[in-house]
């Protein structure tokens, strides 16, 4: 169990500096808002494949809770393990965005004023996370090899194909907020956020069910 | 064949989600064209390969009549499954088109005024098809596993070798004349586009003939 | 034989199609130089890992005569075969660059007037044809499988590490010469580009026995 | 041993020509900041993974110090031949950057102004490499065949989310001093940059034994 919650945490820990930190990155160089949600795409595509791969072997490299929900009710793993992972999880993804702060010289922890609302944004969300979960649903039974670069380039698609840039995860939209920068969110809005990626799950759940039972 | 239907459907709406959303998020960041055609490429690039990675293993992740019908030549599938093909395909992309209108807080349904044509235009619509169906016909039989890559590169690179930005799916002409986005295309183009992508099929089928045989 | 051949000549077409008219639709698009290059890299990376992955079952998928030298070196092609494979090349890259004309609506043969000289442009076309042949020589005897991403992974690093920005194939500096665009090469100095992709043969040829002999 | 010294000296040669010649083009041919390193980026990435696939077979393609102390620590290579690979990776980096200086027409060694300094940097530094061995000594053991697509990705998203750009390699550090380009970086800030490279070795020791052991 120590090695999943370190890996959880460690993990999740990286997603966050890497989404953070390019986004710091990208707009302390171009002005371009396009340019900037590239380079943010593709170190977080990048980043992700890595550490899926990286993390894999010890915890599953779930690094968010709409997704150990999903194993939860596939059962393939346990409450009282999903309550650890989710924690790991929370204080990882927070651990992250500080470190991101604090590499590019900037307060430990800012609170954001990017207002995401929107019902558009909310139907955005809540269709990437529908897509992350069947991607991970799917591949991980019928493809296991490809878990890591499919989550990987299905993030990198959905940072541009939905409105929302697809957060599709409640620790990553929980963090988020603790940083003013290129991918901060206003905190009221965190709550709309979580609700649809809690939502994804039941659907995703269904509609695995259906195209994997025998 | 339920399972296949929704496996069609879905990848196929999603598809459209990933081409069109990427294209209205491009123009809504940048006013570089350049860049526009970069995200939409990315984005889609990235989109397909999962796309296929999820769906191959339920209906062989089609989601073009061109491809359809070549398997059809190729007596892979037969004249029954291709209609429940296609007729998923369709309304697949016309879905996927009126959630990505959505997620960006446009009207659910509107017409391209994007005019695209010329008999260059038709030529490169032509040889992109002609490179798409290749690539399938010969990848599914020499080297299945690379499959899902290969259609996600082969895309990526025609994006940007042709003029007609190479759309080589009937089902995707069609829906993107229901967007007035980027990824657009005026409604009377339309049937030049889906006519040089049905011609591509048998020449494709011949080309691949003699080098598979024995 | 004959596969050989119309792998040789399809794939080497395609090249050139990938290669020449990606950088017409850049130049069209953008007017960032950078950009241009990007796109063309973008598109040129993608469309060689899956010509290779297309036409290597058939041919080995050489598309350069150096690689076809190389291998000739290696006694693993003989010297009749080396002959059909180059003319196929040939006749493939400038079919690839007319019809790259014509899909972008341009007359189907332009000389270009894009000069490409000095001694540090040349020893970057060496350099950058050490590293392709290196890359081949060695890859597809220990990493075999790797063979496709390897050499369009080179590709896209070479067009940007090298002044030349790594033409490294005698018939793409030809072909390259017949259309006046971004990718052109004025035709006086191609024989010195050819020069330095002949003389990297037998320095990859002496190099990789060194590291592969038992 | 020879090849091993071979394979470590050109490899790491060609690494700093990718780093430092991708971009001295960048900079030619954009004015913008975020392209350039986006441009630096890619090829770096590209580069590092062919670089890994052609040179692991002979010498497990370390072209880092850090990485040959860390395999030292972890007792699969002996101080001998760890003294031959760091002198080869040092010997080789510097004539990768005198390679790329002349390919772009430079003096063949310049002094870099580029200043990189602050605790935020050296922070940065530290989480660079620290992310960098972890990769190379999990993926090296749980997952081999992954390792130099690992490492090209990981380099990706580390040039964008730490403040430092991840030189993550003591000879890199200290070979980009002799260029006074977009890579250079001033000769008074390495050795902090070194220190903090070579204080992560230890540490992902460390974390890496906890999670490795059975």
């Amino acid at each position: 169990m120590l090695k999943k919650i370190i890996a959880e945490f460690i993990g999740t820990s990286f997603l966050l500096m890497v989404i953070v930190g390019s986004g710091i990155m990208g707009e302390s160089l171009s002005s371009d808002e396009g340019l900037i949600l590239l380079f943010n795409t593709i170190a977080t595509g990048a980043g992700l494949i890595v550490l899926i791969w990286i993390f894999e072997p010890f915890s599953g490299a779930h690094f968010n809770p709409s997704v150990t929900l999903l194993f939860l009710m596939k059962k393939q793993i346990n409450i009282i393990e999903s309550i650890y992972f989710i924690s790991a999880q929370v204080t990882g993804a927070i651990t992250g965005v500080i470190l991101a702060n604090l590499m590019f010289d900037l307060p430990s922890i800012e609170i954001s004023e990017k207002v995401r609302s929107g019902t558009h944004i909310y139907l955005s969300e809540l269709i990437a996370t529908f897509g992350l979960l069947l991607t991970i649903s799917i591949i991980s039974v019928k493809n296991y090899k490809a878990i890591a670069p499919s989550v990987g380039l299905y993030i990198t698609a959905a940072y541009w194909f939905t409105s929302s840039t697809s957060f599709a995860n409640p620790v990553v939209s929980l963090a988020r907020s603790f940083t003013n920068t290129f991918t901060g969110i206003y905190p009221d809005n965190i709550i709309y956020f979580i609700t649809m990626q809690i939502i994804a799950v039941p659907i995703v759940f269904f509609v695995s069910e259906l195209l994997l039972k025998e």
